[in-house]
């Protein structure tokens, strides 16, 4: 159910609507917008009495909400969220009229691997750089990642550099990890039914970015970002990365008309990440291109200096002077749009 | 196999050639490249004696390709084709630089309605009409197209506003009167592996587009496209219009990844159908920025001016003002990948 | 709709309801069940004046029926239709308590290879043999049948071992020859929406064999029976071959839960061909097994003598004692549910 | 790498070189079989020196494997993997010349509700219970399962019945709990590339039952049964239980062929789903019916005496008396294949 305030209510007038709700047994989301705010409730397997809040002071309505979804629908909040990512060199905006470039290794290796590609990153303009420490891999052989050491080089990359860090979790031992070393959690399309992962994202203090899984239809998609607003987490960035599909000259078929339908029926901004949604570097660019053109709010791309000698994803990684190539282009592609890069 | 020819070989040698491989009993494909000809030559299912050809005067080298594709191969022609279709007010031009804009109804129900999105398609800038006179149904009480008379009205479409004409053909008797009638033959997604439709629009004088079949692999749609081309047309255009998959927010998914991998692969142009390819008309101009930005050579959308009459496919429908800001944000994308729109 | 007749309704005062119906303009299907006849009535795309028919001698009531399909479903005819195809051997019949086993090569290639498999099949007890005139293939260059040469082959395998016949026609014109030389006439899973071709099915003497698109919906599937049911040819038979999925250890995906689904909606028989529908000799067995498990009403398998050298798709064509092992289990599970292979 | 011993080795022999591979910092896996074991050895990254195993008393040779999965293989162990999971009436056994039904409600949700299915399925002849006390759920508003009273009422089905108890643990923790209650735990589909969740099921003492993923490769899905046999756990069980397709009349799209395929590839025996599989419960016996036939090692099935008002997946639970049915028919099919239910 979703309670909405007048424009002139009192931020107490909203308090006390949460606290009833909560005596109620129920939790009460409030989303602020830009001319009034809204008060999401969750949790309400049975009755609750809706003739108590209509009657509280500031309340104008209280909607029944069919969708499956609440706290990230646009019935909730009608403008885009906008989620700021805190860097050393300032705030890295997702949403509204910013699109950003979130770019960087697969997997983190090494110091002067991470080092080298950070440069890169930032000469390019861009002020996000995403680094694996954890990889979730489909064989136990595969390199997992340096875990531990390699939070320690996306620390010192940070501090060197001053980009803001996105990297990903895996489990709930090493969300512990990530929250504290970067500014961005990611949660991997192989976890996006990982509602136990989703919940604890959902009690972060840093932004969350959540990968559509392989074959999550869009209602999946928007449930498991609904499972980390549920948990008090507002700050959360889709990402789509492709789907399986019959499709066989791409390792996934990168799905853009979920874009528009995202942005339709929720506030939440939402990436593409056209790495892993073709698996092929001289694809990257062009569907790059097409995803900031359909109007999605970002692109997430890999990078490597040396994609020979990559220890993982090496086909799908561009190369330097591509990056600073896709940041042209795409600047240009958001103009047309309105809406600028950063 | 593939007969390469010297760049100053002279016509009379190319010809020499091509009657050396019709007396082997095979049949040769000479395509003029810009430096030099390349000759193609299918229907060998054995062993054609090599030496004999490599020792003519004018060859440089025999390449036997191993490729299932010949004809639609770059291996065979490496600059892009660029497809002219002939309309009153002169040449609408598909592929190498330019990229064209293809709009109409999806089926022609009168006159009047003709007429009417005539005008807005000749307004807005665009050249080529498209609209079906003949319809393939999945039910057989669904209205099947006007058939005859839709092609009349086809006709005066032309001459009153001078667009040309794209339009289907179902079978090969349609394709007759659709060859005479049009200045592009259509074959749909549900044709795509209709191989003696294929034959025949192989024989015809026009061009033809060929629409992706819904669960075509690449390697299936350029098979599709080698069929018509060896029959003798080389005018061949593709056209993606979304595959099915379980993703089910979309009437199909639009893979638009299948742009640069045709391209590789491919010198033939290739359009993208956004209508088609998403099924709901919010996601026709998104998609169709998208389309331009990937690469594509044009666009193949449905316009109505009363979606809500239309006999068919009404949902996908883009407005007349619609198409006008889809005309002006694809030229704008498309000026960033230095092409124009015609 | 659907014109329900009383149980003592005379033949004459069937007659006349389907007259008044021609007369309206509209097709009458007469369908004639274990107790009652009933009538469809397809063509109605505005408004047939019901009353005049109720009040006609015979008929108990008229309904309105609002599925998409209408001769092929249950509401028309309740009882599973049985279809006999006329072998010197006595009928082989699909449907009802009797599955059928249909076993040949992909492709007649001559005729000791057609006679070898046809002395494999009748002895091991089919009455059926399925062997292509004409191919359809991906590629133009790969062997596209004997044509006309293979008609005649199945011509004397039909006289020489009583063998009914199953081939396919891959347009009208060959639908011709086929239709006179065979004993069932089978549209392939690429012309499963090449409408013109069903509606000449439609108006064949001879019973038809349709198999499932590799994306089609069932809904699609049941419409491209209605479309050669509504020229008048009720015996058809349905087909599942494995539809496109993302899963690659097979060459389709076998479908086996459309059999119930089918048996839910529609009166028509359906076999299972899992020949193609796994492209895989050693998984033939235990899917063709499954399929009579599951309550297809029959198999349609390949078999070949010296599969390394068949012409086309020998990797799927099982050898001549696995056809009889087949025999045997699948007998053995008929019976499990109550009924008899033949 | 796979280490082969002589036939007649010692355990003796085994154990040094088990010490010898682990001394290289490597993992060893001795496999008995019913002539010689194997020895497994996972973690080499870069170059174990062969030549100091090969010369050791009683190996045989040392293969390389190529495969990316070992332990699961049937290169390292060809016989049927036999898992028996322990009951108080007796192993229930899974594998070999066994089938096993496993039955039981989608969720407890009371012990009445237990108890009234836990009767049905002792009577129908089951050993097997399956129950989830943790039910991962798309939406996070929807019902969750009991949590740990959902084991306690297992806990005391157990004890009354005499039944072995499967049951899902969606995350680290709630393995603990379900690893000391349950016979068996159930890795659902969502969860099949929870890499951290594999790798607890790897040290747990009980068989593990391993979902196929919703879009899981055949690869994939025994790269997932490697991560749990590479930390120790060889008694994995393998479930098939549909993946999402086009296909839209049933919930999923039941893969059956994958049976076979994991048969070829892999020694460990796999179930099937119906209920799961089609989402549909006038579905569920004919498909049950058509995995015991294709060969699968038994069946994982819903049943509930009232799925009206069952809290989650009513829609597929099967009935008392169709699991009566189910269960008979199983059994004759079981017995052409030469095998038994249990």
């Amino acid at each position: 159910m979703l309670v909405v305030m007048d424009a002139h209510a009192t931020e107490e007038q909203v308090r006390a609507v949460c606290a009833r709700v909560e005596q109620l047994g129920l939790k009460a989301h409030a989303i602020p917008g830009s001319s009034r705010t809204a008060i999401g409730i969750t949790g309400n397997r049975g009755a609750v009495d809706l003739g108590t809040l209509e009657s509280m002071p500031g309340v104008v309505e209280c909607i029944p909400v069919s969708k499956p979804y609440k706290l990230v629908s646009r019935e909730v909040k009608e403008e885009p969220t906008v989620v700021r990512i805190r860097t050393p060199l300032g705030d890295a905006v997702i949403g509204g009229k910013c699109a950003a470039l979130v770019a960087g290794p697969c997997a983190i290796e090494s110091r002067e691997q991470a080092f080298a590609i950070a440069r890169h990153v930032r000469d390019a303009g861009g002020k996000l750089m995403r680094g694996g420490a954890y990889k979730p891999r489909t064989s136990p052989y595969s390199f997992q990642g340096l875990g531990q050491p390699g939070l320690e080089v996306l620390r010192a990359v940070r501090e060197e550099f001053g980009l803001g860090i996105v990297s990903e979790a895996v489990d709930t031992e090493t969300l512990d990890l990530v929250e504290e070393c970067a500014d961005m959690i990611q949660i991997g399309a192989r976890n996006m039914q990982n509602f136990s992962l989703l919940k604890r994202a959902g009690r972060a203090k840093k932004p969350v970015l959540l990968k559509r899984g392989m074959a999550a239809t869009l209602d999946e998609f928007l449930m498991a970002a609904e499972y980390v607003m549920a948990e008090g987490n507002y700050n959360v960035v889709l990402c789509e990365r492709g789907v399986r599909t019959f499709s066989d000259f791409t390792r996934n078929t990168l799905d853009l008309a979920v874009i528009p339908a995202v942005q339709a029926r929720s506030h939440l901004p939402i990436l593409v990440d056209p790495s892993h949604g073709t698996g092929r570097r001289n694809k990257v660019l062009p569907l790059s291109r097409a995803a900031i053109a359909v109007g999605a709010d970002g692109l997430l791309v890999e990078v490597h200096h040396d994609p020979a000698t990559a220890l993982s994803d090496g086909t799908q990684a561009i190369l330097p002077e591509e990056l600073r190539q896709l940041w042209t282009e795409a600047r240009l592609i958001a103009e047309v749009l309105g809406r600028s890069m950063n």
